[in-house]
């Protein structure tokens, strides 16, 4: 059978994260077998999307708005820079809610397997907030894996040229809610020698 | 905050079969992150698929041809009809390709449940197929639940009427590879009761 759009639409589905081709023909034969009802709703809402939604110059954020809406709010404390690898990321510190300054975006963290290198990391925008904001406090936020750790060294390095700057990063330890016998080795580890003094 | 075109994004993904908030979150961001790469090639794909994917009148198969491309294929045994709940189950049987007959996909099965009733099924269609084109056999490949089966049971009922007509349906037993020890209380005893004499 000659490749038809169904098995383009299948095709193009299961290039979504996630999804693989069984998954991405369900999803194909839901928006094909009431198409008014599922089909045309989603392409107006992709449209919309596609229209509405934009990247914050400032920090990397999505938003409607540029710069976004945490950008440009004025109750937010504009001397200290949370560093995240993805929106993801921000959505989950500002679900929780107790953080109160300004973010930044890098857009993933350094990968040779995936070819992202410090050019493909919004790394240099970050040195000229830094510098033109007067940023008191930069916090890492990146993940505890290979890629985000080196990223984390690649980004501390460049910030030592800006001397009045404190730099942190989120503790590493045991996980709350976490039990001892089922951590790995790593964690165990780094949690053992950052122990701290009870009384 | 307010309802922003990212939460509807999310949302509507989220509506898609098999999907969660946070791999719906996870697509939404993916599309998002690179808008000309990703989401502009998907929504072209969602309307070309809205345009030219069409459901076929006689059987329900979906394609870009109305009568789709089995229905109009003079090499298929037309006097044939193999009884569907699903488009999905059709392209199950043509990737094995065994089968040299038409379908007719129900779009469904019947559930009180669900609020599919005689009406929300394609059985009037089937039966003006029948007798429209002198078919001389039809198989009944429904699934093995209960909505499945009760279905096939008011088919077999409302086809009594056609005399000469060969009805069938699947075999039941233990599938291929199947693990007598594994097996359900239903299967084993169907399977028994069905026993072959093999000398």
């Amino acid at each position: 059978m000659e490749q038809s759009q169904i098995d383009k639409l299948i095709n193009d589905i299961s290039k979504l994260p996630g999804l693989g081709r069984r998954s991405a023909q369900r999803i194909a034969l839901f928006l094909l077998k009431n198409k008014a009802k599922n089909l045309s709703p989603l392409i107006d809402s992709l449209k919309e999307s596609y229209d509405k939604i934009i990247e914050c110059s400032e920090c990397g954020n999505i938003d409607m708005q540029n710069p976004c809406n945490i950008c440009s709010n004025n109750l937010r404390d504009k001397f200290t820079i949370c560093v995240l690898e993805d929106v993801s990321d921000l959505w989950t510190f500002e679900k929780i809610g107790f953080y109160r300054g300004l973010y930044h975006v890098l857009g993933g963290s350094l990968s040779a397997i995936q070819g992202i290198g410090t050019d493909e990391l919004k790394i240099i925008n970050l040195l000229n907030r830094i510098e033109k904001n007067k940023v008191k406090e930069v916090i890492l936020a990146l993940s505890t894996t290979m890629e985000g750790q080196t990223t984390s060294y690649v980004i501390i390095d460049k910030l030592e040229k800006f001397k009045d700057l404190k730099v942190t990063r989120l503790a590493q330890g045991i996980p709350m809610g976490g039990e001892v016998h089922y951590l790995d080795e790593n964690t165990l580890n780094t949690a053992f020698q950052s122990r701290k003094k009870v009384t």
